[in-house]
């Protein structure tokens, strides 16, 4: 995953453009079924329509010496997103109005767009602000904004039931690493793990999409499918550095997803952070919205504006690391064969059964382990109205442990799955 | 009101008389809608009947030389209400079983009454009986318990809804102001503000009554029409003080007023005292008794039976302040100017709305302020399921400040109001 | 029931056997109408079956002089429940894997049986066993294992309703005093106590079995009637040290059985020690078991397996004492009152009746005392929709003492009892 990361580092991202299109060929390189689509500008998703297509290939501040100052060159995000076409000279005090930088971070260069308005301008750590002298400057941007196409990828991994689980992804982030290379890592990893189980029980459905306008365009296709046949799903941002694991639940909280993502939380690691949906600020917005309301939720790490170096130059590949993503990786896999795995159980006979004729049990009446409760808990608790998450949060275990208890009461005519 | 306070003060008020009627009386003058009934006593009203009509001209104790030593004139507290008329003589030893103070408030008198039991006697401050000697008195009462009526106003003040607010203050206690001189005031500078508002919602019913037997004969008229309209009511009660703000639930605690009753309260004062139904006292004693159950709570200063100076003559104007009572009359109108405006709000499209173009939301991508959270969080939870106070409790915002963004919104053709 | 306990201690019982028809006997002298019942070895039920019948004479370790170091006749723990017959010399070291000792409490004979694997084996104190040596040992078992039957006494004390009140109690243990000779002890008690109280509302089933296989064979055979008649029901072990009291609630916890425990539990003790149902151990392993689900939970005092002394010799009428076994028969009666007399109830007129003028409350109005407030707080709350214990609940009263009130009430004509 790192070195897919450092592979797309490079690339220059937006919401449409070339940047999109490589990012999206390199993924389906990994994931051969990964369809590309292409959404003309002006087509009509909602409240919303799909913007020019913007590209660029150079932009830079030269002095009067045609010393590159500020050079996109150099890294990207010196650029406004969707900055208009500019080659102007402007003496320094003009020139101060088209320029970002953050104060409290002086060797942060900042992520600003402009999308739906046009602007142009240059964003630069406030060091290098600093050093700009009341000179004459040339101002050049090589961009163009024009009727085009917005792209996504979507990969459909087929089960055995229609009954699908999501996920979403986002690839509109230039040279940013936890927010916004690690989702579309993670998730590529994710798929090829998904193709690799094979046999799964349900449909997964995988997407790569600019944020927001991408989530409304894609809903406006799909929303009837996926409110019928959705059952969990997540949103997957900010899954690279190896500083924290959060939970961003959906608009009310109590999905399968939430449910899922919750429990492996609490069994992969000491503490985790709780969001309220009121810090939201990924496509869970449109997910999560009035009547769309799909049962979606995130699980990250270091959630996006809640660490220093969100979205800004900062957000680099030294912040992301294998560790954090193979985390990221590891927590969304176990939420994922948790969803898998979830049913509702039903213990087969009356009362307790005779585990010891069955080797189950120890015949002699002393002290029992840890073991030998839990099992004698899942037959307690598997009264067909409860799916594997809530037997296990009452009797106090980690559910996928319970998977290879369940499999032997299965085994042993003990219990049965009753539907999921 | 606290003009008013200073005139109502001196009238000895009781559940009947003409107390009651000069009170009446002058409240009609400042709410000339207001209508006030005559219940005749032996009036039938559930399981009790209007009792004989009561009044006293005056009042004493006086000693050998005719000199008063405790004087109704000076104080009408200082008469057990409802007290039978008497003119005897008799020593200090004997006068004893008729005479009422409180140890441990050595300056106040108390207030006592005897309704349904025929009883004489005398309420005095510690210090005052201290100096009684062992002589013989000269006590008088001019008083007389006959048929009569039970006086109370009523004033309703009509809405475009045939739902109801129900507002219920009590006139029948003496000179003491938080209890109850404010309550009157209150509600009296209430009526006036709502019939300045013009174009109300809701249906105001507004009662001025004696309390228990009141709110009762009351209930005995109005019942049905109350369980089928009212939608919220408050009995209007100590609102004078500065020194508290208290609020008493309904039986159960759920009702649309005390939903109001407890937002309104948390937005306006930093603490408030929150009591338990079974700390009751007042006339909702009658309105959520089973089978009434009306959505009747109470939002109060310092709370009857809480305070020190509570049913004594140290319950006076000093104790009452304009402040306390402007307190009184801001909370208790912006939980009804909340009931009047709440509404059940639904989001008009699918996934966000673009705010951008409607110059409604930045269109550079950087920190958003708490004015745009705050719109963003109630399109996301107008769902239509929950009404504004719901959301307003869910977004963590007072709901009298969402008023200003649900009208913007509303005029955008973003959101619309689905029932009420 | 200390002298019960007494006459009871010395009996080896078992699941089966002469020691458990000698303990129903027994009982069956203290409460005549106790039926006993034989359920033939090989009787299927559910996944069980009854076991052979076990009886058993005479068990000894000598050694090479013939001297019994470890012997049956002094303490029937000395020999694992269902041991084999056995006639053997053996050396020590092939001795010590048929010996169960606990190196954490030396004083203490362990508690240990193989019901359901054929074995056999001896317990003894861990001083006991360091006095061993390595010489030749002459051991011997004098039992049987054969086709026999499974006894258990039923004692059904007819009510006026065929609901049911349901005590289960196990009669399997050898000598041990908390669990389990309080059990037997406390229940015949509580049986003589309601057949001397007479003219019950519910019809009480009563049942003496050994644990496990006695409330599965049970079950087997009336689990219909039960599940359509049982309202509520108590397994009654552990209830003789005066240590503690213990809750253990039903597998949800929410039965009118726990809503009467943990209401008498709070008033009859400063504190009791409430458990999670994962932390069962006794019949409502059965009881409560997914599809059987009965009303049952167990009030204790020093629950099985939270005391040291359990499951070892330790466990002897030393622990257990009068005032222990008083105490559990305290409030597992106080708790069968409280059932027998919960019901529904309904205050009768509109509105807070007229208490004065029945003498139910004072006429003057000064401050009432708290039994006025109770008496006004179940009126308040007896709207018809709550039983008693929610009543005394929310009002804060032990339901027990609202028991008066009420009835007088209903002398009143103010309160009706609606359902039960």
């Amino acid at each position: 995953m790192y070195r897919w990361a450092q592979d797309l580092w490079p690339i220059c991202r937006s919401l449409t453009g070339e940047g999109v299109r490589i990012t999206l060929n390199y993924i389906q390189n990994l994931l051969p079924e990964l369809v590309i689509h292409d959404v003309p500008t002006g087509t009509k998703a909602f409240d919303w329509e799909v913007p020019l297509e913007w590209n660029i290939t150079d932009a830079y501040i030269a002095d009067e010496f045609n010393t590159r100052i500020i050079d996109f060159q150099k890294n990207n995000l010196h650029i406004v997103g969707y900055s208009i076409p500019v080659d102007k000279w402007m003496y320094l005090e003009e020139l101060e109005q088209y320029l970002f930088s953050l104060p409290q971070y002086p060797d942060a260069i900042p992520y600003v767009t402009s999308y739906y308005k046009k602007r142009w301008g240059f964003c630069l750590s406030q060091q290098q602000r600093k050093q700009l002298t009341n000179q004459n400057y040339h101002v050049v941007i090589n961009s163009s904004l024009k009727h085009g196409v917005l792209n996504y990828g979507e990969l459909i991994i087929p089960g055995r039931s229609k009954q699908e689980i999501f996920l979403s992804t986002y690839i509109c982030h230039p040279s940013m690493a936890n927010n916004e290379l690690s989702g579309p890592v993670v998730t590529t990893a994710l798929a090829q793990w998904l193709e690799g189980l094979g046999n799964l029980r349900y449909t997964y459905r995988i997407i790569f999409i600019p944020e927001t306008i991408g989530s409304i365009v894609y809903l406006s296709r799909h929303l009837s499918t996926l409110k019928k046949n959705c059952i969990a799903g997540f949103v997957i941002t900010c899954v690279g550095d190896d500083r924290a694991y959060s939970y961003m639940p959906s608009r009310h909280g109590h999905t399968l997803a939430d449910r899922a993502a919750k429990h492996v939380l609490k069994y992969h690691t000491a503490n985790y952070d709780t969001y309220s949906f009121l810090e939201r600020g990924s496509d869970e917005r449109q997910y999560c919205s009035p009547g769309v309301d799909l049962p979606v939720c995130s699980i990250m790490r270091s959630k996006y504006g809640e660490y220093p170096e969100y979205h800004t130059s900062l957000d680099d590949l030294k912040l992301v690391t294998s560790e954090g993503l193979q985390g990221g990786f590891d927590v969304l896999s176990k939420a994922l064969m948790l969803i898998e795995n979830n049913a509702y159980y039903k213990t087969k006979c009356l009362c307790e059964p005779q585990l010891g004729k069955r080797g189950l049990y120890p015949t002699l009446s002393q002290k029992r382990d840890k073991d030998i409760y839990d099992m004698m808990n899942i037959l307690a608790y598997a009264d067909g109205e409860k799916d594997l998450i809530e037997i296990a949060e009452i009797t106090k275990q980690n559910a996928l442990d319970c998977l290879p208890i369940i499999e032997k009461l299965i085994h042993a005519g003990l219990l049965e799955e009753i539907k999921y």
